[in-house]
């Protein structure tokens, strides 16, 4: 069944209106008429079946019809991520959104080269990935913030795995021990992180060191692996 | 430090030639020059540090000087993947060399969209990768078979772990407990498998069904997710 994310609420009767893009989704890439149904969900109001009532070219109209799954809240992950190249921070949102993360924040480091952050692309990603992998939100994905800054305002209640590639750090299953609770993921730039980020992050009391194994993982791979990770030691892969 | 995949014997002392591929990659993209010195491995002599002795347009003369380090096996696991589209396959393929895979063996099933594989071309992401990851050898890529055929013919020693979307599998890694031995993930082409493939599979005395999690997951993450979740439970990331 088509999936879409729209932003209206959504309950029995309510009538909902697409604009262009998704109306050229629904009826020229998909080729829907009509009294064809699809799912909504809208991030709040779980998912709904509704109904095309009416195409035009640019616009359709469809009405909700009945409440197909109750909204469910997935488990508190974050992924944070260094300011990688574009396409595999593309692919690491996509991902993020399959995984289950319910934010997507992008770091700044010492070693990031930071190209420009298209937050709006980043966010059509993460619609789609979450249209199309079933799930009943979107992750949001964050404005980019300077690694030290977003330390020095960490909420202590939520642990931070830190995915160090250098040491003695324990493996991800080990260092998180059926740990429950809100949880970041750290994944650094195509460089690592510097020695004085690293010295930094070993310190503080949240955070988690693990390893990723004994090859060097692209910071695409680290992503994917950490949080599917975490989601069968703490999430919902249990 | 730089490290090249050579089809040559390594010992200490030996010249090696490198052809234009190569050569161009040493020479102009990384600006290597003689005197330079860079890692060698061939799957099956360990690591060896290597030094530029002549640059030519299309050729480079190298020479053995010390091993880095003795050749590891990595555990024994194979990827078994349906002929998703190209641009996934390579991504998997190239995933597979950072996450250990030792093989990747394309299969064509009742759902599989058959575009022609370009094993060559595969080939050579796997080396790149390999190259980058750190590791001694290179996966290998096999030509496309018949999943009914690969079945008949499967080494009962072999654990197949079996992503099944539908249905009452377990966890990947309360399925695996512990287990250990040669291993090898089955992962399915987008539309999934057909009723005949899933029974015969959950049929199979060597199959492990088991489920990765609640979303549905493309090609690709699957891949990522279970060759991670079985390398943290059987294999060399524990």
């Amino acid at each position: 069944m088509i999936r879409l994310f729209v932003p209206d609420p959504l309950a029995a009767g309510a009538e909902i209106v697409l604009g262009p893009e998704q109306t050229h989704y629904l009826v020229n890439v998909m080729r829907q008429a009509v009294g064809a149904d699809l799912a909504l969900f809208n991030g709040r109001d779980g998912e709904w079946k509704a109904l095309i009532v009416e195409t035009r070219k640019k616009v359709s109209l469809l009405r909700c019809e009945a409440r197909l799954r109750a909204q469910q809240v997935p488990p508190d992950l974050d992924l944070i991520v260094a300011a990688v190249k574009r396409s595999r921070l593309e692919t690491i949102v996509e991902k993020a959104a399959e995984l289950g993360a319910r934010r997507v924040r992008i770091v700044l480091t010492q070693r990031t080269n930071a190209e420009r952050v298209r937050i709006e692309r980043l966010t059509v990603i993460a619609t789609e990935a979450a249209e199309q992998t079933g799930r009943l939100d979107v992750p949001e994905v964050l404005e980019p913030v300077k690694l030290n800054l977003l330390l020095d305002g960490w909420d202590g209640g939520r642990s931070l795995l830190f995915c160090d590639e250098g040491g003695d750090a324990r493996p991800v299953i080990e260092a998180l021990g059926g740990a429950s609770g809100p949880c970041a993921i750290l994944i650094g730039p195509e460089g690592g992180f510097s020695p004085e980020e690293r010295q930094r992050l070993r310190g503080l009391p949240f955070v988690v060191p693990a390893t990723l194994g004994p090859r060097i993982l692209r910071a695409d791979t680290a992503a994917i692996s950490a949080m599917t990770l975490w989601q069968a030691a703490a999430g919902d892969w249990r």
